[in-house]
């Protein structure tokens, strides 16, 4: 029996649909129709319409850390994938996997030199690989592929895909799923090697929580592990995914500023690291080391894409520590309703009225770091961060995690430097009905660059300066903008307005916005 | 005597100071703060703050086209330079002259690939030359070989240049500017090559203007040629700065469709291109030609960046043709006040109603081809178009080229789909005070789109492709968004709405936001 044949476009669809692909985040264009109408014609790919393509990679990778599944976009050439490519960054080093669908010129058309024509491989590679279809009959082939190599390196793949291979017959592709890989599992013999450092350690050790070291068991099994050995547990700084609140214990975050990272861990003649990258300055500091922890330190029980979850329980298994579970937290102190609006006073208040099984995608440091101490003692919820600190993050990966999970609760704590980048977000967030309580930390400046400033001993700043750390002149309306996207939204100053305000967003269907003088 | 020994960062704004730089569109961060601490210790240079990097580089290119002087922009680390990638992409098509400055991580700080660290070389080169700063004291020096190379490729020059070498001491440099070049004069004997040619055309030659021989001297001298030779006339399809309305030739632009332009040229033995490039099909269509003209038919007088102008003014002195001017093109017909609006019927109306010496910034098929059609006998002005097709480039262009002529009404005809790509352009026209005025032609759909699925064969759309081709459900409110952004906005759905409302908003100081429901 032959195979049937379909056109290219189909044959890609129908295997990514194949391979668990459910939602394409997609900004489209001319080289990209026939993708369009695959998306009609073959069942099982739900696709969704970004205004800007940092919406779509954004919601990407927020799908696909809630969900599990393979999250796909679909990019316009070049200029289209140059878009999106800030929170692919961000994907990237939050290890998701991510496949990319960028059409480009029929073959034939490619050696003219259009004006559209640029370099789509150069640009896909700096996020990870590149996978270009070569002809109508590979079609299938190169699509397994991607979406296999990005869960194998559990990273970006980028297909590009010529106009004309779109459109002509390919192949039937099989209908069997791609090959998923799954995180590697930790040896043995590495476990007890850890075990061993922890027992022996000549001073208290730490052990730095990342990648799936941060699920609600890992995490229990973590503390065990600390109650055994006297370890100290650090959460990575910015983490991919992070199960936080009711019955967890209250695993602080590495601080940000390198000093202050290099005085939790100094003391540690044993750093382990479980999922977490070893940890390094942020940004390079003249007289502040890069590296944070001591040398020689550094112990690895998991890679960030190996199974560091599995590791914990078996170390746990091994250390024989206590049975019970971690302590609840104490509630912090509420501050009065009269109170005006900080960040640390945000911080308690949305950790105080988080809904159950609520995930929080937190962007920027206003009321982000004083959120996620206060949350230990929140509901359970997951949270998402800025992994790669390209800023605009925050709104799409709410949008992508509200797509993956319709029936859970989902808030954008978000400082207004870094939402206006990608701001576009609240048009699909209004057109897809999701369940998103957006809240603006509008401080009307980017903080953290005064901040930075005053680091580099100019603590005077002149009136450009001023002005290019300065949202202000004119103010930014918030409410408005959020209702020029179709998103009711309401303002708030006080402590009681803030409270009641979350309250009613979350108790709505569809999004919300809050805007939060501070 | 010894040279003085100033920060690196200030050597580098001084430099770019001596060589004509005179306003930075800038969104730094933290590896950028020296460079915007010597913004105020080094004078000349203005910042302009854009909330996103694609509102700074299409404003540099918006700019440099006006002015003429070298634009700079001040980009964040890798994910900066990619958000700024796509209206970098259009300047490289315009030939614009940009210099981006984009920071890095301290030199001693990149081995140990902190989260924000990328490959900021591999982006650049997708666009133009790059110029890595290897150390202190050669800061002035990169600096003057970027801007000299900018001129001379008539491209993009993108600086990198790690914090360590912003900040430490590097050599005074010497206050002399860098060595502009200026466009290419095209030789003697070329320029008759081409009178012979189209003394000898076997038929009606094609003369193809586009780079400088959109100026008005060009023009004239294109349509003085023209009357003595029988030569047809057209403008490239997307110029980068051409002169049109009052007192020139009515000249039109080839059409976009290849279908079209290939029928505009298909008699044509000979086309002269001056300042154009070879005409080539926009995307590749099966069964149509990518290249536009007959074979053999192409006569090179100037390359787009060479000096078409004189070289037509020297082919005009040749040729001894009329010496009269163009005969003024009369008004087409006016629509009625009641009726509503339509693309042809904004074009006519915005037409008839642009103020002397405006600068029009068009973006979008819907009433940017009807404005083009409708301004030969509109009061003398200049046009920008998108070159490159990356969209989101006309609200940032017009708010460059109100920084550069503060004097001149900017009007930005602006389709909505492209418009919301980099709507944060608002922002910065409203905090700069420009007075530009924004029309909004809202559609609410991707029409373009729906046009090339059709092309493709697929005219009844299904759900998918009807919503990814859609910006309706919700619509936006353009009113709401430009209020957002601190831009006062009204809305007009018929003719004489728009003609009332755009005498007001062209009156006004500042910005003013028209949207067009059609």
């Amino acid at each position: 029996m032959e195979a049937a044949v379909i056109p290219g476009a189909d044959a890609l669809v129908l295997t990514a649909a194949h391979s668990g692909v459910r939602v394409c985040f997609a900004n489209p264009g001319t080289t990209e129709m026939p993708l369009v109408a695959a998306l009609d014609r073959v069942p099982g790919v739900r696709a969704v319409l970004g205004l800007q393509e940092n919406v779509c990679t954004g919601a990407a990778d927020g799908f696909a850390r809630i969900s599990g599944h393979p999250a796909m976009t679909l990019l316009h050439l070049g200029p289209g994938l140059a878009n999106g490519l800030a929170n692919l960054h961000n994907a990237r080093r939050a290890h998701t996997p991510v496949v990319n669908l960028v059409g480009d010129h029929a073959s034939w058309h490619l050696p003219y030199d259009a004006p559209l024509t640029s370099d789509i491989d150069a640009l896909a590679a700096t996020v990870g690989t590149v996978h270009v279809v070569p002809d109508r009959t590979s079609v299938g082939d190169v699509t397994r592929r991607a979406i296999e190599g990005a869960h194998r390196l559990q990273g970006i793949s980028t297909i590009i895909v010529p106009a004309d291979h779109q459109q002509r017959n390919a192949v039937e592709p099989p209908a069997e799923p791609a090959n998923i890989t799954t995180r590697a599992h930790i040896p043995e013999d590495r476990i007890h090697k850890v075990a061993k450092h922890l027992r022996d350690s000549r001073s208290r050790p730490v052990i730095l929580l990342g990648g799936n070291a941060l699920s609600r068991a890992a995490q229990q099994a973590a503390w065990r592990i600390a109650s055994s050995t006297g370890a100290r547990l650090f959460c990575e700084t910015f983490p991919a995914r992070a199960e936080r609140g009711a019955g967890l214990p209250n695993i602080d975050r590495l601080p940000y500023f390198p000093e202050q990272a290099v005085a939790a861990l100094k003391d540690a003649s044993a750093v382990v690291v479980a999922g977490a990258e070893e940890p390094v300055a942020y940004f390079g500091y003249e007289g502040i080391p890069s590296v944070l922890a001591s040398p020689g330190a550094i112990v690895e029980l998991a890679r960030p894409t190996e199974d560091a979850e599995t590791a914990l329980l078996e170390l746990d298994g091994i250390l024989g520590g206590t049975t019970s579970s971690a302590a609840s937290t104490s509630q912090p102190e509420q501050p009065d309703d009269s109170a005006v609006l900080t960040g640390a006073a945000i911080g308690e208040v949305v950790a105080a009225g988080l809904p159950d099984d609520a995930i929080v995608s937190v962007e920027g440091g206003t009321s982000g770091y004083p959120f996620y101490t206060a949350s230990a003692s929140a509901a359970a919820h997951t949270v998402l961060t800025n992994t790669g600190g390209a800023i605009g993050q925050g709104l799409p990966c709410a949008l992508g995690a509200a797509i993956a999970a319709p029936d859970r609760p989902v808030v954008a704590l978000q400082s207004d430097g870094s939402g206006l980048y990608t701001a576009q977000a609240l048009w699909t967030m209004a057109r897809e009905r999701c369940n998103v309580t957006v809240l603006i930390a509008a401080n009307h400046s980017y903080n953290v660059l005064r901040t930075e400033l005053a680091r580099h001993g100019n603590s005077d700043f002149g009136p450009q300066a001023t002005a290019l750390t300065s949202l202000a002149d004119p103010n930014i309306d918030w409410v408005a903008l959020a209702n020029g996207f179709g998103v009711g939204a309401s303002r708030v100053a006080r402590v009681a307005e803030l409270r009641k305000a979350l309250d009613n967003a979350i108790a709505i269907d569809g999004p919300h916005l809050i805007e939060m003088t501070i």
